[in-house]
């Protein structure tokens, strides 16, 4: 093993570090000094593999969507079928929130929201993560339309909200209520928007 | 004017000052420091009215509830029609996400979310008071069924799970993603959780 795989070795451990800890107080609040103790590392030693908090900061947003879109997008995007393609996406996102890690609720979410108000990079990569999501969720239900498994009159873009707003208040009800019948009622959200979706307008 | 009353008011001001910034950067990165210059007080002077930090967190807190309360919930509940009194909410919800202070969105949601992995007082404050919401908007619904405006087999926490999903989508779509159509996307959500509030089972 070279010492520039053993560089981005220990680079990938503390972005692992990180995206725990802002997964929980979210990415302003990152601290090298607490980074520094959970991965047994100098402040200096830390810092050198970033230059800056801003490039660690950056590098948190881009491996939280990178895991995302391993676990949720790249999976549900092998599914054939239109309307199979969008359960599986409905499927994963669920599986995805309940994420050991983040017993905090779903990162992408809380990042979003604490950057909403904060005009800058972070902001920029975010929001553009989260349209291109958005995009991609309304392609989804346009390839149902297409295909006739939707109705023609359908608006995707509409489609793709409700569908957010289900997540949204799954990742709220499931992670800050702690209700038992947050998934549920997640599902039968869901199940409604899809019946919706199929029915003659 | 005697002092109790003066020392009231500068105490209100530094907690709208501090509602502000707790609604653009999240309530745990409250600072002292910034607080003391944009109310023009000396960061001992800013202590001596509320004792800790965490105190002015859980005034912010209270405050950020009771300017929700006050424009939402307590004009909503004078409506008297069960139908008219859940529009009249969604209406209010909608008019309170759009305050000029609040660019980041609604700071109720963006401080549920920030503090959603966060056990402790704040938590529990926020969790407890999101809870009650809940139930409020189920009893809402609850009273529509009672006087048949809802059909009898309507899912009142599946109502409420929805409302608030809605209203999560739309704080997403309008103040992260600057959609446009948000508006008119959530008030056609809204529309349809209505109609299929109203239709027979």
């Amino acid at each position: 093993m070279n010492s520039v795989s053993k560089g981005e070795q220990t680079k990938a451990a503390i972005v692992r570090a990180a995206m725990r800890e802002a997964a929980v107080s979210g990415v302003n609040a990152l601290s090298i000094g607490s980074l520094a103790s959970s991965t047994g590392m100098s402040k200096s030693g830390l810092f050198g593999h970033f230059g800056s908090k801003e490039a660690l900061q950056m590098s948190v947003l881009e491996a939280v969507i990178d895991k995302f879109t391993d676990r949720v997008i790249v999976p549900a995007l092998k599914t054939k079928d239109g309307i199979a393609r969008l359960e599986t996406l409905f499927d994963l996102f669920i599986t995805w929130m309940r994420e050991k890690d983040y017993d905090a609720g779903c990162p992408v979410m809380a990042l979003s929201l604490e950057l909403t108000g904060q005009p800058g990079p972070m902001r920029d990569f975010i929001a553009g993560k989260q349209q291109e999501w958005m995009d991609m969720v309304a392609r989804m239900a346009a390839k149902c339309v297409a295909s006739g498994q939707f109705r023609a009159d359908l608006d995707i873009g509409q489609f793709a909200f409700e569908f957010e707003g289900i997540a949204f208040g799954y990742n709220f009800s499931q992670y800050l209520l702690r209700d038992g019948r947050s998934e549920e009622m997640a599902r039968a959200a869901f199940a409604r928007l899809m019946a919706d979706a199929k029915k003659a307008g």
